[in-house]
């Protein structure tokens, strides 16, 4: 798994400006590199305010990472999980998504056992119909239930439009996505007219930055793909933001069965690149990958000028960035065409 | 991810069993299982007569738990690779698919630098059409090629039948599969008319092996996915082995909008569960996946008598095996309720 580090550093600047220039805060999502602290610093000393995470255990990653604000955008259940959470609430200022009162309750209990305090985010539905309490009166309702318990302090509001990241028409998508935000942003009102104070109201995704972005009352973003992209979110509007991921792969097969002399097999397959939004696309030269058992890509070469030999390297473009970097415990983080590290992905395989 | 150990042995047993009546070799591929040699010493205690692996890096896995004949179905290629290789030959009988004549020339001056010998299997396509030098006349051809060679030992002929693995009439597939493997062993008699000695004829996958195992001339069978069988080998015919593999999930979130009242949010997503196949299915109780995210599952409760809390686990069965031990470092060995032991996957990532 190859990263091309010039494209992340313009894609996190790109991405840094364009908050900057909003007013809106930038909380980037790590699960994306699966909770590289590498690729966490690199955000946050473009101004990021601090780091989201899909869960608790990608959290304990960044927090021994020295990342010091972390939000986990997810809930966090069970006496095991919530004692490792509130133990990380001692040492970073961690905020966790809640929907459920038993859930916070036990987050509270814990949290004052060991003397220390969590930050709570009420995840809201605005529309994804995943986790989330219901918007306006609902969360109201939650809240005031939530408000004078010890051990937990109540930050603000979450939402996420996930239901449109990959909407067709774009038009469609920004209208829709504005809406959901401004159902959250609602949400808050009725909040702060129950004279309830309201710090962060976070949200968004890559997908749907540009809708978010433009939200009144929304304080931070919550954006993952950007930095590395990948081909999907390029083809679904995100053009703006360079394609870092490759694999590089080894021809081990040319075929001599007649017919096949433009088809070359090669050494990686679906256990090491995500197909779940089909076949990854060829980066080194003009040809298509049509066929990917588990251990095997079959490429079809489209330039007849190119001869490739058993041994010989093709380069593809990843299509599911999230999922593929799933695979590999560390990546090669490259400077043009020289390496310049080698980087875990400490992150990898924590996926509860 | 668990596994049910009884289901295991009862599976190993079962096609120890029938590889016994039908006097053909079993060397069981450890691809399945990431090349974890717990496995594998099971299969082989059951009657194997060695392993069958689909990366050099499995092979190094293996051979470092102790296993002395494997067989790597598939080419290595390269200098760095053809290196590990041959010293790996050192202390394994090893053996390696071939189909290229420059690679099996490098592979056999690199033995002879270090005075080892590697075993080849010249691959054959007998109509997977991925790897693989054609039938008859082609492989003669270049197996007269590669006899005189110092460093290497040509051992015999495999083929593999993966494009049928999922054809959806089953006799249909008997039938075709046979005459795939019939081709093998009329490749191999073309050799032997020639007065080269074939001593090794390998090929099957699980969806094929009552086909492949009632071909005569061919001495082995190599099948993987049987040992933990999977929700999509299941339905597509292999009900003569039990699903051993499943995934343990907790329940987050129970949404409260209108409409969602039999619905539940679990921890694990598409990075947890590989979902080539489809969704996987519900184990411990009536209910679907309607949808996953990379993160989360989506689950509807299908039993009015359910009443899921936060906090509650669901047990979904794997559907595609194969892919999803690809995820875990390790799995929960379990005996009926009981943890019998948590057992490292230690070829996990291991994809090329």
């Amino acid at each position: 798994l190859l990263v091309d580090l010039d494209v992340v550093e313009k894609n996190i600047q790109k991405m840094a400006e364009y908050c900057k220039a909003r007013g809106i805060n930038l909380r980037p999502h790590a699960k994306i590199y699966k909770a590289a602290p590498v690729f966490a610093w690199k955000q946050i000393q473009a101004g990021a305010v601090g780091i989201t995470v899909a869960k608790l255990s990608e959290a304990e990653v960044l927090a021994g990472g020295g990342i010091k604000d972390i939000l986990i955008a997810n809930q966090v259940v069970g006496e095991r999980k919530i004692r490792r959470l509130v133990n990380l609430a001692c040492y970073t200022d961690i905020k966790v998504a809640v929907d459920n009162l038993d859930n916070v309750r036990q987050i509270a209990q814990m949290a004052v056992e060991i003397d220390t305090t969590v930050g709570v985010l009420v995840e809201v539905n605005i529309g994804n119909n995943r986790c989330g309490v219901e918007p306006e009166g609902m969360t109201l309702e939650f809240v005031r239930q939530i408000l004078g318990l010890k051990g937990i302090k109540f930050r603000g509001l979450m939402g996420y439009d996930g239901h449109l990241a990959f909407h067709e028409d774009q038009d469609e998508r920004f209208r829709l996505s504005t809406e959901c935000y401004r159902r959250l942003v609602a949400t808050r009102d009725v909040l702060l007219n129950a004279g309830i104070d309201v710090e962060i109201v976070t949200g968004g995704g890559t997908n749907t930055y540009r809708s978010a972005g433009q939200v009144k009352g929304l304080t931070e973003l919550q954006l993952g793909t950007y930095i590395f992209n990948d081909t999907t979110y390029f083809d679904a509007g995100l053009q703006e933001f360079g394609c870092a991921l490759s694999v590089l792969c080894t021809v081990i097969s040319r075929p001599q069965r007649p017919g096949a002399e433009n088809e070359a097999i090669l050494d990686i397959g679906r256990k090491g690149i995500s197909t779940i939004y089909g076949f990854p696309r060829v980066k080194s030269l003009q040809g298509e990958i049509y066929s990917m058992p588990q251990e095997h890509s079959r490429l079809r070469i489209l330039d007849p000028q190119v001869n490739l030999k058993v041994g010989d390297q093709v380069e593809l473009w990843v299509g599911d960035a999230n999922g593929t970097v799933n695979f590999y415990d560390s990546l090669y983080a490259m400077r043009g065409d020289r390496v310049e590290g080698v980087w875990d992905l400490p992150g990898r395989g924590k996926i509860t």
